[in-house]
């Protein structure tokens, strides 16, 4: 039987990596047969395409380009990584995907959804995720909670402003796509583990 | 006044940076504000995609991947090089263009030109060229005439058959798109250099 895909989205600080670890070793310890990859990269060739959209010193990097690479990652990335392991029956879980690009490229840097679809319609069309898990939380509140952002990430340095455009951007897509579930990360990090796995289990990804 | 966009496309052997090399001393000589440039590449950002396409150790990239990448560093290009030359009035020549994305990944990769189309939308949309020069040479004519494909480039290095289907799929482009002209350079390159200026006299591109 072929896996299920989930995918992650959030805003930086949103405790994304946090959860995803920690759900990791949850699968791991009850034996799941499961894949966690991430967006950009994951393969070699989507590796080095998210080198040059995160080098800080890439300034003049237009956001068509931006969103045409994360696309040409994303393209790689399924083809190589996410559909042989769906194929073998595996759980893939992907930190990002699409909806990375609807709400960073299409909603805050202002491409647009039309565009968004475009460039992102093999995606779309071949590989909707199964689930897709948003951690609902402000980046006002994320960056209390972490103490601002980092300066050395050229995406989560860009400021409140372009990141609440991020998250109205996710709110948006939420009234869209069914698809997308939002969690509740306002709590500590193990309630938020147990919101999730709830989720999961309602939606009959795990048991 | 805008400038003028002409773009130059052509099989690999078909002689097209001579053709460029020899158009650009003629223009440089007659004094003409012109800028000429090239795809992938030409910017900072864009040499750095270029990269990653013509590595050829990248050889599990899929085809949906380099043609994406293609559009990731042509979107740059224009914007950072393109535009700003049009806009100051400049005659921009560029040696390839979407043509090549419809030729080589639709046609020979087999891609299909709905794809090309939707991933270049903001290209063909924003920056159509008033010319498209098309240097017709069937590539079994080219090769026997340069002894042989050039094994070092990936590209080039495809096989006859691969380039056969991107020369067919050249000139289907001639039957869609009124832009583009072909210019037989079945002769010397002296021949082929004045069938080009005697084009861009008749199109009213140069004087």
């Amino acid at each position: 039987m072929r896996g299920k895909f989930v995918t992650f989205e959030g805003c930086e600080g949103s405790g994304k990596s946090t959860q995803l670890r920690l759900l990791g070793e949850y699968l791991k310890e009850s034996g799941a047969d499961f894949l966690m990859t991430r967006e950009p990269g994951g393969s070699a060739v989507s590796e080095e395409i998210r080198e040059i959209i995160l080098n800080p010193s890439n300034t003049e990097m237009c956001a068509e380009c931006e969103a045409l690479l994360y696309a040409a990652a994303r393209i790689q990335h399924l083809k190589e990584i996410v559909e042989p392991a769906l194929a073998a029956g595996k759980l893939v879980i992907c930190d990002r995907y699409v909806d990375s690009s609807f709400a960073y490229q299409g909603a805050a840097r202002g491409l647009g959804a039309e565009f968004i679809e475009d460039i992102n319609s093999f995606a779309l069309k071949n590989y909707p995720p199964d689930l897709t898990v948003f951690l609902d939380i402000s980046p006002t509140a994320a960056f209390e909670r972490k103490h601002g952002a980092d300066k050395n990430d050229r995406i989560e340095a860009l400021g409140l402003e372009f990141h609440e455009k991020v998250y109205k951007g996710y709110k948006s897509l939420l009234q869209k796509y069914p698809r997308i579930a939002a969690v509740d990360c306002g709590g500590t990090k193990y309630r938020t583990a147990e919101n999730i796995k709830n989720l999961l289990r309602a939606k009959a990804i795990i048991k």
